[in-house]
C-alpha cells in the first residue's frame, strides 16, 4: 500500500483550521538555563495548551475535517492518556459524540477528566483484550470514525502547528528538541522546522528504556519493542507509525535517549526555576540538552514541552525522589 | 511623626522606572475556574516574575533611586524569604553591594540562591538576636542603606505596579483579591486598583492564624500579634506598617482569612489545572474566592498570585497532604 505523506502545507492548513480553538501557548525562557548552557533556550509550553497537552491540536485538526455523516455518527479513540482527553474535548466543542476505550485500571482521575468532557467511556481488560480490536469493532458496528493517537496524517499535521507557532514566535532557531513517543509531534514539528529553517538541527528524544524510535532510525525500518517501563507514560509506544516513521527518517537529524532519572531532574528544574508543572514525557527534550552541551554553545535552541498532565500524587513522589537523587 | 503616604502617581513613576528590568508577567485564565465560579477569573502570575515573586518590583524601585553615595556604600536587608533574593538580584543588576541578614537556620536553598546573586550573607541566631538591630547596626557602621521588606514608600509603590499591569492587561475588573502579609503588595495594588476602577472591590487575604491585618482593619489601628504558625511563610508578619496600614485602611474594602488547608487545596488546583507552581502565600487570593462565591457571580475578578518560591520537598509534601485531605 502506498500512502501519501503530509507536507508542511498540511501543517499550515491545520494551523488555520484549528486557530479559533487552540491556545497560542507562550514561549518561556530562563536566565538560569541560558547560563547553564551558554546558549539561548526557548521553551514552547504546550503544558499550558487546552487540556494540558499538544494532543488537542491534532485531535481538533482531525475532527474539524469530519463530513456530515461522520459528525452525526461520532468519533472513537483508544487511549489511556492525553489523546483520550484531547479527542473528548475536541468532540465536545464540535458537538460530536465521542467514545473512548480505556483500560479498566486507568487512573480514575484520567477517566473522570475524560468523562467530564462528555465522552462515553468503554473499559477493557488490557491483559485479556486488545484495545485496537475493540475500537475497530465498535467503529464498524456504529459507524464511528476511529482517530488513532499518532499515526494519522491529520493528527500529525495538527501536532506540527506547535513548531510552526514556535518558529513564528522565535526567529532563527539553530536546534529543535522534540519529545518522541509514536512520532506524531516529532514528524509534524520536523516538517515545520525544515520549512522555517532548512539548516535547523532536529532531534527527537525518547526514554532510554523505549528506544524503538532510535533503533528504527538507525536501521531504516520500523522496529517494534515490548511496552517499555519508563515514567514517560506518553512515550511508552512500541513502534513508530506508517506515516510518522518515513517523515522522521527523512527529516530528523538524530534520535537521542535519556534515563528516567534525567527526566526527574528536568522536571524538578521546571518546577523550581520556571514554576511550571511538566509531565515526565514533557521533560524529554530538555533532559537531552545536557548531552548536546558542546554543540549548543552560543546557539538558539527550541525545546518543546509536550504537556503537563501528571497525577499530583505521582508528581509529588517524583519530586521527592529527585531530592533523594541529589543526596 | 507625620509621614507622607505614596499615591498612584508613585506607582506610575515606579512602573516607568523598573520597566526595563522586570518581566511583564502573563495573566492566565482557566475554563475550569470560570465554570466553578460562574465568573471570569484573571490570574496575575507573579510566580513567573524574575526571582519568582513580585518582591523584585519593590526592590528594584528602591535601588534605582539610590544616590551615588548610597550606591557606593551598598544596601542591606533582613529577610529569610523573597525580599532577600529580590534585593540581592536588584543589587547585582545595578552593581551595588548587597548584605543580607538571614537566620542561621534558614533553608540552605534560600541562602544559596541569595548568595548566587552575589550578596554577602550575615547569619544570626533568631532565638537570641534581633535581625532589625543587626541590620541597623551594620547600616550605621558601614553606611549601608537599609531597605525593609514592606514598610517603605518606594517598596510599596513598586509592588503596586503588579496591579497597574493587571488593570492594563484586563479591562473592567470588578473585584481584586490580593495576598496580605506586611501589606506592601496590598497597599500598592489598592492604589492602582482605585485609580483604574474606583468601583472595584478590593480584598486583602491573610492566613487565618495570622489575621493581624484583619484585626487592624476592624479596629482602625495597627494590631500586633505573635509570629503566626502557617504554611504561608510570606505572610508570617506580625503587624502592618506605618505606610501600608493607613493606605489599606482607607482604600481596601475588606480583609478575609483562609485556612492552611484551603491554601493547600488552591495550590493543588494551580498545579493540576493550570500547571503552575505557586507558593503557599501566593495561593491566598484564590483560596478566598470560595467564600465570596455569591458575590463573584458574573463578575470579572483579578487574583494576584504573589510568587512561586517554595522548597520542592515541602511542595511535594503539601501536594501529598492534599491527597490525604481529599481521601
Amino acid at each position: 500500500m502506498t500512502i501519501s505523506l503530509p507536507t508542511y502545507k498540511d501543517v499550515e492548513a491545520a494551523a488555520g483550521r484549528i486557530q479559533p480553538y487552540v491556545k497560542k501557548t507562550p514561549v518561556y525562557t530562563s536566565t538560569t538555563a541560558n547560563e547553564m548552557f551558554s546558549a539561548e533556550l526557548f521553551f514552547k509550553c504546550e503544558n499550558f495548551q487546552r487540556m494540558g497537552a499538544f494532543k488537542f491540536r491534532g485531535a481538533m485538526n482531525a475532527l474539524l475535517q469530519f463530513n456530515d455523516q461522520q459528525k452525526a455518527a461520532g468519533v472513537i479513540a483508544y487511549s489511556s492518556g492525553n489523546h483520550a482527553q484531547a479527542i473528548a474535548l475536541a468532540a465536545k466543542l464540535l458537538e460530536i459524540k465521542a467514545t473512548i476505550v480505556m483500560p479498566e485500571d486507568a487512573p480514575e482521575a484520567k477517566v473522570d477528566a475524560t468523562r467530564s468532557y462528555g465522552a462515553d467511556i468503554i473499559r477493557y481488560n488490557r491483559y485479556q483484550e486488545d484495545r485496537r480490536q475493540i475500537g475497530q469493532q465498535l467503529a464498524e458496528q456504529y459507524g464511528y470514525t476511529l482517530i488513532p493517537p499518532y499515526d494519522h496524517p491529520q493528527v500529525l499535521s495538527g501536532q506540527g502547528t506547535t513548531a510552526k507557532e514556535l518558529f513564528e514566535q522565535v526567529k532563527g532557531l539553530d536546534t529543535l528538541l522534540v519529545c518522541l513517543g509514536g512520532g506524531g509531534l516529532l514528524s509534524g514539528c520536523a516538517l515545520a522546522a525544515r520549512h522555517f529553517n532548512p539548516g535547523c538541527k532536529i532531534y527527537g528524544v525518547e526514554p532510554e528504556a523505549g528506544n524503538d524510535g532510535q533503533q528504527s532510525f538507525q536501521q531504516g525500518k520500523i522496529v517494534r519493542i515490548e511496552t517499555p517501563e519508563t515514567i514517560a507514560d506518553g512515550a511508552q509506544t512500541q513502534y513508530l507509525g506508517d506515516y510518522t516513521f518515513p517523515i522522521i527518517r527523512d527529516t530528523v537529524d538524530d534520535i537521542l535517549t535519556v534515563t528516567d532519572n534525567q527526566l526527574i531532574e528536568a522536571m524538578a528544574f521546571f518546577a523550581e526555576r520556571m514554576k511550571m508543572v511538566v509531565e515526565p514525557t514533557g521533560c524529554l527534550g530538555f533532559a537531552a540538552a545536557h548531552q548536546l552541551k558542546p554543540e549548543l554553545y552560543g546557539k538558539r535552541v527550541g525545546i518543546i514541552i509536550s504537556g503537563g498532565n501528571v497525577d499530583l500524587e505521582r508528581y509529588a513522589q517524583l519530586l521527592l525522589k529527585n531530592e533523594d537523587l541529589k543526596g
